[in-house]
């Protein structure tokens, strides 16, 4: 279908990612399977930059869809939109992908309400294929295609766990925050902030995901030590930056918050 | 009705299915009677495929309806869309397949609120007629036509269960995972691994296979060592093949892996 | 209204009907009193096809509407539609049937919502009248219009239960699977099985009804009797037409499924 | 608003009512006073008929609506309906009755979801109008309007209650089932049964009032009595015309139906 | 915007109220500082005859809204109509009031789903704004513009309270039944009745609010004993009367009837 | 697009707002890292006041909406709207915002299903892009675009909390009301009465605050006192103006009103 402007689905640029293992070489062997891929992994530790990398280095469009829980099926797969004569098909995101051979990215999957991931069913065995069964066609799927979803296994409740018969259509990867030093290389280059201070700022995060299941749900990500180091960069004073990026964001807790900014002043103060 | 494409629905190439007893004696004398059928069996075994086989094998249409909580009636009978001269009425795969005498096939038919379900009851007694009350005509099933229905009865919850008045319209088969060398088979045809690699594949699934219920909701389906064989072809060493592709989709919880890759690296270490 | 297909709701062949006791004068007697009418029995006795042989019996249309969840009152009483002049009504069966004096059955009601329900009040009091609301209209029923309602008291839980104001509205039959002389001449009748073959399945349907309620949900019904037979004079052997027709369908309970199982072998081994 | 066919809503004949105390005075200066009216009593009883009658009676037309769970303030005051010109509005039955001046009578009211019931207020205090906030147009009641509302208090659920605020705007009528000897009248005069065994219906009856509370959501209702002398006047026998026309619509429960029948067996055995 | 018809909303003659204090002075200043404004007090009482005579004291349009469980943000703030040339925004009533400088007044403002009420908060804060989010527009209130709300906090449950985030944004009043001689004065001036009977029927009507708690939700208000009077100068025997209007209404417990009546016949026997 | 009016999102005049800290210096910090914020503090603490300050300090438009519960993800994003032409899209207020460069600013946005804030996550990562499925179209955000958003920590429920992967994206400022003499010294300048008159409401406020947890659940706001200060300017009676402004809003409890009601007759009494 050749009014799909593949084009905008396109990554330009290089996204900035520092592999922490063979993780490139092991999505590649999944792509080449066309095996559907599971990214699990807490926020904020790289999961959607990894997959953008991957659709780059790999030269697909990438597809990306924000899961939430009014999502429906035709939010996925397209619907009847009312035009000037009657109603015209709309693809969605998912079947879009599936005709252009994209790389479609479910993230935050298990938001959605796993009843609506049924449909991706046909796509992730050995049909892949898609039903579009209110227009009465079935889409095969574009030779390139692949499907990704990704999850944060740490604070996904009972009502909210993938269906045996959804996991198993997939692979999985597990991704966690990188290593310290690899870690504040990557706060110095995306914000700016001397190595240094970028230790320093990964030192606080550590303290902090030692409290996950002690009063915090989850600890300081990568992309808030970010949020940090570029406060500083705009002169805002290193204690007073991590308690406006780090802490408050974290949690309302008078208690937590005392002792994640005692820990401040004792690495900054 | 002429405007239907049933061609599309033709299964085009024979799928590959390695019978495992009598079922496709049993399928045809059902099909014969025109019994409903429905096919039972976990994840990952093969239940899709044996349907496209047999519709492949008899010469009918075959038409799939993946089922989900949010379906509805007018789902599968159809609805009215608005088009330039108004509304006109579009049949769902239902209705398509009662006219055209395809197989029409309901996946995780569970998944669908049973009463939902209740449209297909004058199918599949001696009426053998769909009602399609918003239109006001009643569709006689094309004397071919057969529903099949299939579900998961590992997990399926208590308010997931077909009601009596839908299962008594209904023969059933039962399947499970074949038996450990034709699942071997089946794994090096589809995967294209060695047969001895396939067989470490198949003894790694059933030592997860008999976890089910001590930690895990359902073991490693064939499906997936089909996805293990096809990383390992592609150059990923077994092991870290099987995590990726067995281990990690199955399970969350951090001990369960550690039984499972333990088991991983008596197999291939 | 002339433009009601009435001749399409007419029961074409004399429904293959076994009466039992002197059903046919009470129901006689009941349609010259206009007395609404509740059909009470398990699933597959036999209830909508007495109420199709009365129909053909009376020279009446009959009109069945298969209940379910979702039902609303318009799916009843009718709804606008959007036309090529804007919006149209379009009668719902209830008024067609009040319309055109059919017998209109409603199949499985406690299906409905009982606030659906209330919409056939008008119709079964002194009133015999349906206000449609939204198009500002009273129909008046047709002087042949009779209702007719069924339900299985067997498996309605609480929140399934006819409210009184409603229940007082109707007379009622009750209704059982036939003797098992009778029931074996129809399953001979239906199937084309021999007749020694008929009386041992209505043995076998006899062991299953006694496990009702201690481990099954509802006893192997006639109709699953007639599906077995159907098999047997496929060729398929008679233990093994049992198992798929009788007893897979019926549980999942692998226990339950040794003994009837072991009933089938003693009976057909 | 010409186009309003006010004729059909006036009640033809004299609807059969026989008074059981001063109620039709009662009525008449509630309705001089344009008090609005709740009519309470068990089903069956006559609070239909009673309003049909009193409309007649005061030469009103009359406009019933039968409440349900899924009723919006829609269903009773409007809605815009989609025309060849765009949308057009459509008033609903209330406000039909409020600019013709008729009875409106909601039967059932307790089904309606309270909040539904608050469109009611403005025209059941001093201000008498009716705001149609989607049209944008205030109604004022015709002088002749007068609101009625009419439930059940024996079968009333907490959740189901008239909320104070509601209530307060309402006098109140009670009914109950006729003293004996006038409810036999009413039994013999309705079916055309001889007047001893209308006044052994009667004595059923109030046998199985007794029970209510003890096993029975209620006890047989006037309505059912007509309807088993209809049967009896069809020439079924008396005890069978009572199984099937008092009992059996009446409970589900084996032991109940047992007690019940005993009593036939007495009164007309 | 010209084609709103503001005149509609105004209160054409001078509602009856009787001062009980200094309200209309405290209301009268509250509009001049613009403050939005709560009034409190059990029902019927006189909260909207209250605000109708203020909104004719001021000579402002008064623009009423009765709230329900089922109003929308938009049932407030308007929506697209579909219309000859598409869509067309229709204003809500509180996007009217804003534009004209009404006293919008939302009756039982507690029926309303609480989140619905945000959509009043810029109306009620310094911005004095209402944003249409939907049709891109903010429209700023007239100067003259005011917001009233009322509720009774006798009957609101924990699910139904206002938020704090919304009551902080209002002053209040509270209102309460009239001192006896002056409730007497207004049922006499209301009903017509004679001032010695006007007074028993404050007296009876005391002895029900002593009883709100102990078995009756609420006392008997203000409007029930105008209707009595009202029925008492249509010739009902005042003992009847009170039974019709003050005590079948308020209650169905059998006992609180009996503790009622007997009242009614001390004072009027 | 040029179509959109921004110019209305201008804030026209400087709105009054009295520092506390260093807060103006840290929003700009963080609005020059373009760094996601959360506003947190209790109701009329300043918090909307405070971000239309910044806002006309930094000169970019601003975009307010007010959650609520109802509010999906098509209210945020946009959604098609039926044309002369069929469907035409019309940006919602983040996709406005989005494209405009302004602040877009989520009042009391814990009110929102928190699946549905899941769309502004693409907005505050290093993507900065809104994917606008149903038009198929990836809008980049405009250097200038900012999201703020807010909430009360003090009476945020379980089930209203921000998820880590949500508050993940954001820096987050604390505000609480502020100093005694500062906050008389705002009551003055807003409500025009006397600077010791301000300090008493203050005062009064204070000793609301300290019952906040001890029956009630906030305490008096700035913004309550505000409105005491203009009824006292309108020439209401000191103590009067405070049971109307501060007491009367704040709780419906008869003894918290009597605690509070002395304690302004001690103030002013």
């Amino acid at each position: 279908m050749s009014e799909i402007d593949a084009a905008q689905y396109r990554v330009a640029a290089m996204p900035y990612y520092r592999p922490v293992g063979n993780e490139t070489e092991l999505y590649e062997a999944a792509y080449a399977a066309r095996m559907p891929l599971i990214l699990k992994g807490p926020t904020g530790c790289g999961k959607s930059r990894f997959v953008e990398h991957m659709a780059w280095r790999l030269d697909r469009p990438l597809i990306t869809v924000a899961c939430n829980e009014d999502m429906t099926a035709a939010d996925l797969v397209g619907r009847f939109l009312l035009d000037l004569n009657g109603t015209r098909w709309q693809d969605g995101p998912l079947t879009v992908a599936a005709r252009i051979g994209a790389i479609c990215y479910l993230d935050e999957v298990v938001e959605t309400r796993q009843d609506t991931l049924v449909v991706i069913h046909s796509l992730t065995d050995h049909r892949r294929m898609l039903p579009l069964d209110k227009k009465g066609e079935l889409v095969a799927a574009h030779p390139d295609f692949q499907m990704v979803i990704s999850y944060n296994p740490g604070y996904q409740s009972l009502n909210k766990e993938l269906k045996p018969s959804t996991r198993q259509r997939f692979g999985a990867m597990a991704f966690d925050y990188p290593l310290p030093e690899i870690e504040a290389e990557i706060v110095a280059h995306e914000s700016g902030v001397a190595p240094a201070q970028a230790a320093k700022l990964v030192q606080m995060a550590h303290r902090s995901r030692n409290l996950k299941g002690h009063g915090l749900d989850e600890g300081i990500s990568t992309r808030l030590l970010i949020y940090a180091g570029r406060l500083i960069v705009q002169g805002i004073p290193p204690a007073e930056a991590c308690r406006m990026a780090l802490v408050r964001p974290l949690t309302d807790d008078p208690d937590m918050q005392d002792t994640l900014d005692a820990a401040i002043d004792t690495l900054f103060g």
